[in-house]
């Protein structure tokens, strides 16, 4: 590495793609199954159910207060694992990178994966690196994808929120969203918006170990809290009523949404879940999940019913109810 | 759709991004696993050797003689996993699109995506879509990852090249990389230069049912043939001896790279596999690879050696000997 910058010959597959590499990439991400540098990954399974996700990382900025685009690709495509039930293990991660993308950034993406997957427990096995022209991409974007492990008596899904099951949500809302956009316009507040940005793994483990009533898990990340509820509605066929005194906000978040006419319902999240559980459960779930660091603000935030299924409702502060939609318009794009 | 272009709202997550999934995507896609639109996808196993892998395809153009962005996509993931005995079962897709991309485009690379899937018998099972501001990346990128199953007999690996193993090709060298070079520079030749890109792994699975003494496989995709045989030199710690004479160059592809000051050794295929296998077996491989339409013009162009340890030379048609290097400089940026 003479230079500082990632160059044109880098993504060339040659010399300097091994290089990369080698000297490199496998410096942080180094294990057995990787160091094989084949085709293919080769991965030992005794057999049951796989989960598989994959996750394409465009944020912009790469750099934001609370983590980086390396995090997130580690964080978002575990999450995803996690919330089937499944034991995240194995990923591959895929760069697309533009020439003159400054190395020292890129090894600070790099620590930054390799920290996020060891928190996890998660290995890196396979990858790829391809570089392209200035002005092709903007910098750097990441995919992962991930492969995890789902015990026999597990089976949570999108489709099996039931009436009567209460609505939790694992903590505070929009603080990735909010964080990213207004470092994005440069703007200046006050107080310490941070990115949430967080392996939920190790939470959704302990969740599982204490109930088999955990009907869905969903990580709502773009769209944020309003689309994936109605997500959730329209596959579980099931109405979801949310009360806004119970919504856990930052004062700053909400500070900085008023200020930019934004609502933290349809602002991205990172490190959060929605978990959809029997309300024989709920309490212990909440229970367990406030005892676990990605948890400790856990609250029931609304409850399931039959009525008007696919769809989702807010009670609000003062009394009065209305029906909350997927987002739809107002694009806010590489929020993830 | 109202609109005939890929917008940012199509990457929101809200109501067009869905709209975009399951309307369009899924409308080729379909099938069970991939139907659940949940956070993963489930998968099940029997137990066994998993292959998993995954690629980035930023092709540029992403249409070209002899297919596009997206069949290369399917394809190169589809021959990652061959290449290591398996049989490529599963795939993620994650799109990365530039706002503005036509619709009419995108429904062109889905099309021939679905068709690659099929021929391969690959399910799409997973997959995630971004899409960003205009500039911020060059039309559309692809990233697929893969898993495949491996049997329990197969051990097929870069590293497990031996001395005595005939070298084999499944056909003619270069027409990958010199097809999309040309294209771009927008030159014209009499003759029809197209893209070889093909799903290799029925192909494997055919050579893989005559012989057990099949060392390694492996597609050379960026780099070229001569760069990938010296990674099998290096990592199986052996020597390659190659035959000028016997190396399968389409006259037009030679002109071509004369023309431009290219080596055939050093561009990329998409279609063609190298065969390290025990001179026993070479000729039954042999036989086995010309009645498959990806191997009709299969040869063998050369030798592996005890001497000179990860290192490939070429015999040349005067009978001189020369080593052949990875690729170095000159980089042949979004070929794949």
């Amino acid at each position: 590495m003479h230079n500082d910058k990632i160059l044109l010959d880098h993504g060339s597959g040659g010399r300097a793609s091994q290089q990369l590499v080698s000297e490199l990439i496998l410096s942080y991400f180094e294990n057995p199954i990787l160091a094989e540098l084949d085709d293919s990954a080769i991965l030992d399974f005794e057999g049951g159910n796989l989960a598989f996700s994959t996750d394409s990382y465009t944020v912009d900025p790469i750099f934001f207060p609370g983590g980086d685009i390396g995090e997130l690709a580690i964080n978002g495509t575990v999450n995803d694992l996690a919330m089937r039930g499944a034991v995240p293990k194995y990923l591959s991660v895929g760069f697309i990178m533009e020439e003159g993308l400054s190395l020292s950034d890129f090894r600070k993406i790099l620590a930054s994966m390799k920290q996020a997957a060891d928190y996890a427990g998660v290995q890196i096995v396979t990858g790829d690196t391809k570089v392209v022209p200035r002005n092709a991409a903007d910098k750097i974007f990441i995919n992962t994808s991930g492969i995890g492990i789902i015990a026999e008596k597990v089976s949570i899904s999108g489709k099996k929120t039931r009436p009567g099951d209460k609505v939790i949500i694992s903590g505070t809302i929009g603080d990735h969203g909010i964080t990213v956009l207004t470092q994005r316009e440069s703007m200046q507040f006050d107080t310490e918006l941070r990115s949430d940005t967080a392996a939920l793994n190790h939470l959704v483990a302990e969740m599982i170990a204490v109930s088999e009533q955990i009907h869905t898990l969903r990580d709502p990340t773009r769209g944020g809290v309003a689309t994936t509820l109605n997500e959730i509605a329209r596959q579980s066929q099931v109405g979801i009523m949310l009360h806004e005194n119970n919504l856990p906000i930052r004062d700053d978040v909400n500070a900085a949404c008023e200020m930019l006419g934004l609502d933290p319902l349809y602002l991205a999240n990172e490190g959060k879940l929605l978990a959809c559980v029997a309300a024989s459960d709920a309490e212990k779930v909440l229970a367990v999940m406030r005892r676990n660091e990605h948890g400790r603000e856990a609250v029931i935030i609304g409850e399931v019913t039959g009525e008007r299924p696919g769809k989702v409702f807010l009670k609000t502060g003062i009394g009065g109810t209305r029906i909350i939609d997927m987002l739809a318009g107002e694009p806010l794009p590489r929020i993830c």
